[in-house]
This record gives C-alpha cells, structure tokens and sequence, in this order.
C-alpha cells in the first residue's frame, strides 16, 4: 500500500476523534506498517507528558493498517484484545509506530507493535489480537 | 469524591485530546469509581460501532479517577500496563464505565474496569497496573 | 457438573505435567467454577513463595473447567491469550481459584480468574481468551 | 552467563515442579537469553499438542534468565504480570525461547519472549513486566 492508499484507508475507516490525532503513513509492506504520530501538546496530560490513551489508539491503528497491508486491502475486522506497556515517557517529538503481523491465521490475527520516540527509543510496547471478519 | 472533585480532577489532569470524550462521574468512592461516555456519531468507525480507541481511554480515565478516590486525592501517577478485551459491539446509546482498584500496594496499583453498553451488558473489560510516583 | 465429572475431564484432557498439581473442584455451574489448589513445598521458588508458574497453570486449568460446565460438557478448545497479574505473594496453604465466563461468543470465549490465598484475599488475577475449535 | 551458571542459577531458584520441566540454557548475554525446552511426551494434553502451560512456565523461566544475564547476577524480583498469546499449536520436537529485555528500569523490567517450534516458526509470544526487589 502507498502512502495515498494509506491515507484514505484511514480516512474512510478512522472514527474521527481517532483520526484528529492526525496520524500519518511512512511505509507499509506485506510483514509491518510504519507510521508517525506528530507532536502537539493536545495530546500531553498534566503531568507534561504524551498521554496513555493517545499511544493506546495509535497502537491500534497502526496494526490495523499493518493488517491490512497484509492482506492487499482493508477487510472488515474487530480488535479481540490489547495488551500495553508504557515504558518510557515521552516529553515531546514525534513518535514512530511500527506494527508487524506475528501469525495471520485464518480466523485471529495477532501482532505487535513497537512506539518509538524523536531519539529511537522504544517508549511503548503492544501486542494485539484481531478477528477478521466475513 | 463529589461531582464537582471529580470534574475538577479530569479538567485539570487529561489531556485535551481525551477531555474531549466528555467523560463525567457518577459515583466513586474508596472501592470504585463509575464514570458515563455520552455516546457520539464522532466515537463510530467505518463499521458503525463505537472504536476500540475509545473504550480504552475511557477505561485508563476511569481508572485514575478510581485510584485518586482511593487514596483520597489525586497522586502523580503512571500507568504501566493495560489490557483490554472487547466482548460485544457497542452500536449506540452511552456507556458505563465501571473502575475497580484490585489491590493498593505501596507502588504498583492494580485495577480492573468493566464497561456496559446502555442495556447493562458487559461489553469491554481490562486490567490495569499503575505505579505510584513519589 | 459434579465433583466426579470434573475429576474425570481432568484426569482425561490435562498433560500429565499440569495434573501433578493435584487441583481439585470445588464446584461448578453454568457461571462458574471454583477449583482449589493443595499446598506443597513443590511449589515455592527459592524466595519462599508459590511461584508464578503454578498459579498460571492453575488459572488456565479452571478456566477450561469453567468453560465446560458452562458449555455442558468439554468441547474441543484452544488457549488464544492469557493475562495474568501477580498481586500479593503466597507462603503458604491452599489457594482457591475462581474462574468465570464473562462472554461466550460463538467462536470466542472470554473470561476471568481470581485467586485467593488462605485468608481469602486475592492475590492473583487473569484474565482469558479461548477459542473454540469445531 | 555460561551454561554452567545458568544451571547453577535454575536449580538453586526454581520451584521443583518447575525444574521438572528440563529447561536448559542455550546462550545468555546482556541483551537476551535463549533456552531450550526439551519435548516430552507428559507435556501434551489429551488434544495431542504440548499444552499452554508449559510455555506459560518456559517463558516465565527463560525471562528470570534473561534479567539476570542482564543484571550480571540473579537479584531478588517478582513477576508482576505476564501476557502470553497462542498463535500456533506444537504437536513435537524441542522448543526454543528467545527471552529479551525491553527496558531496564531502576524498578520494573519489562520484557518480550518468542517460542519457536522445531522448523523455527513462532508459536507463541510473550511479554512480561518483573519488580526488583531490593
């Protein structure tokens, strides 16, 4: 999938309180998708730094992109469960998220993704499980 | 925590990017907080149901409110992990948010939430770990 | 299902390795089961405590008992995921273990375990996703 | 770590029922340990494949290693949680985990595991979160 193909996935598929998170495509190829989080401070609780929640729905979005891409184009499907960990708080900059499918199975899918912050540090973790529907 | 302390809590601590879920309390005390989603056209993917997205920042909200009624007050915090399970579509009417603290250590905090669609049916559940920051 | 019926699914499905933790039922109906777990010093890692390893061996143990007696009997079924979060250590007695259904779907089966030490205070939780197999 | 002290950590840590699994070491360094799980035919249940406790206590095991070659030496820790998804049945032949650490804290460590049949396909995948004790 390229980036136009991306950008409209999200745009026709994206609730849009998740889509003004403004989420952006940098590549995306049979085994994982990479995309970028861009700064605002919208997104940072009281504490001055980028909020669970946030990271959380990025996580989400980017496997299903990763999904997708997996499967040559968005089929319908559902999130069965996600698993995060926060481990490293992020100030500012923009965040990187790279989704990988772990197994494509012919009912669940179940993959992982990695939240990088501006220096390349792994900031948060996920792994996930989806069911594709019919 | 009254209403009010409550209202006061999430102005001043979520990010604007989650406050503008329009999450409000219902009740919490020393055991549990209960919060209200008012549901939205804005929360709905592509497929007509509310978006995993938004049930876990629901769940993440709930649950500091639940442990800030626990301890008596709002205490810096971090959230550690979350896990959460989608059970059922949710396709309208608002949703209930139930935050339980499982156990109060001395620095890890562990949680469950359960979230009921508006006929009472449980539709998402999730545990948490937060640490305690001095 | 009673007492034998358990002890003979049991005896029947688990692995050798697991049935040597010797759990036995306690009760179980369509919502629940409840297993309970004999002490031994076999248990307990170098600190003095029951290790991690048994309680989760012990979750997903009454949770298939769980899902069983709720489905009237065993069925094929597979583990899909298991979260489980280690809250309060165990020295030493019985644990009892309660493993419940909080969704069966008609492919996916979603549920909870609480485990509780002598005193009766918990001092594990999990949580599960199966999937059941034609 | 070398074999030798590896085997030296395992059986002066590990609960008895859990050294009965036969876990050996096939390497650990800084950044990850890899064990070997030796097939055995009282580790299936009666669905014929090796059964998801096992790889529950393999990857809680094999990360105990993995934080300790970390550390440069075993420390007092405890789990507190662990996620473990089931993405491919193994019906024979050794296993081998890969255990690594993600984030080393000054409190908690989180960390990932990958189980892999015999023909190398991943089966099973794991994160985990440990408390060190002081």
């Amino acid at each position: 999938m390229d980036d136009n193909a991306i950008r409209e996935l999200l745009d026709r598929v994206l609730a849009p309180w998740v889509r003004s998170l403004g989420l952006t495509a940098v590549s995306a190829d049979e085994e994982s998708a990479t995309m970028r989080l861009p700064f605002s401070g919208e997104l940072r609780h009281s504490g001055g730094v980028i909020c669970g929640q946030v990271f959380m729905a990025a996580a989400d979005t980017a496997m299903i992109v990763a999904i997708a891409a997996a499967l040559g184009g968005f089929k319908p499907m559902t999130t069965v469960s996600l698993n995060i960990s926060f481990m490293r708080a992020v100030r500012k900059g923009d965040v990187t998220i790279t989704a990988r499918v772990l197994r494509m199975g012919r009912n669940l899918v179940f993959g992982e993704v990695e939240l990088f912050d501006e220096d390349g540090r792994m900031a948060v973790h996920a792994t996930t499980t989806y069911a594709l529907l019919e």
